[in-house]
């Protein structure tokens, strides 16, 4: 796409949400790394060679109250529940909360890419569908990235399709833990699978960064997961 | 302070910086972690019974380009530097800083109290130059809390003012390793010692919670650190 200028920010993004696709879901925590794309070119490592997390790292991480209730399956592997979000009063995917994503990136250095694993089939028509609903937008150069088909098609490449490489697990948690031999931590927060898709990255950023400038697509493509209920407009 | 209202979310806050008051520091790393009251009155604990972080839990965390250079030994213990917070195309505790940490508070029940450790002589009032500097300000029924004299004060309480007591060190990574006999991780990053604060404070919650009602200071005491030179006002 060569329309598209290239990203110097990428901002590693989770949502957890009250359940699938086909439930019409609702936000209920959102969770953002933003790593300049000089710290993934030249990834710190360990002293084992294992990458780690940039030390210039900005993140925000943000919990709300959806109005509709959880199912039971979301609410049992995220930890949240409607009960224990209404405890800590927290508002719902509000103004306040565009104010503080739009402030947020307009602190990174743009074009800005959002990555997300399995991005394009949850996470980015959710969060488009949200912003919408609110009359919001993203910063027009955006750009997206799902990891999860780009992963795919890289090993695709390398294997010369052969089938066992096809058939391997393309989960977060599956590449997590062929790539560094270990279990993620804390899975299903937002802000853990951030964490665990940000190592991921990293451990083939060099890949992934030129996979990002040739096929990255702009945000502007993007659906909303379903027409958005008549809610709140932006206050 | 019969005057100041109960506070019902609790920011916990750290800042790295260019070097010590004396050198009239600038911010180079900002970490919030919002934690409501109900979560703190009654934590979340592993099987062991040790505290763990509350599941619904706000953060946020800004690395920003001061434009004073760093003193050699604050870059040494906090990892940042002109060079990698410039490489990364870091802007300086600008106006998006402001309304994103507005935004981001707004998003919590208030009255709000900032805790810090050794904040009255260190993070208070090197925020509230920041602040003073853009013309910008918290809500006005913010109030703060310093975890060093609070323990401090509380264990003098317990041990009716016995020395032995009095000669424990109260750094928050002494606290740590004697509340949780292990080191504490990642300290000196602004998230990390943000993440020991609270583990710190979950381990004496229910006093530290009395304190809070009865002893926090009201924010508009907070006095800058040193009058601020003369710098963009908020756009």
């Amino acid at each position: 796409m060569s329309e598209v200028r290239r990203a110097e920010t990428f901002v590693f993004l989770d949502l957890e949400a009250t359940g699938l696709p086909s439930t019409d879901p609702e936000v209920a925590e959102l969770s953002l790394f933003a790593v300049h794309r000089s710290a993934l070119e030249s990834p710190q490592r360990d002293e084992s060679g294992t990458p780690v997390l940039p030390r210039v790292l900005d993140k925000l991480t943000l919990c709300m109250s959806p109005q509709r209730p959880f199912t039971a399956k979301a609410s049992e592997i995220t930890g949240l529940s409607s009960e224990c979000l209404a405890r800590c009063r927290k508002a719902s995917f509000n103004g306040a909360v565009v104010r503080t994503l739009q402030a947020f990136l307009s602190r990174q250095e743009g074009p800005i890419c959002l990555v997300a694993h399995n991005g394009f089939d949850y996470d980015f028509p959710l969060l488009c569908m949200e912003l919408q609903r609110l009359g919001a937008h993203l910063p027009q150069d955006t750009v997206c990235l799902d990891t999860l088909p780009a992963l795919r098609n890289l090993d695709r490449t390398h294997s010369h399709g052969t089938r066992a490489q096809s058939c391997k697990g393309y989960s977060l948690g599956s590449l997590f833990r062929r790539y560094f031999q270990a279990e993620p931590s804390a899975a299903h927060s937002a802000e853990g699978d951030v964490h665990t898709l940000l190592l991921v990255f990293l451990h083939r950023a060099a890949e992934l960064l030129a996979w990002a400038d040739e096929q990255a697509r702009s945000w502007a493509q993007v659906e909303p997961m379903y027409t958005p209920p008549d809610g709140p407009s932006l206050d």
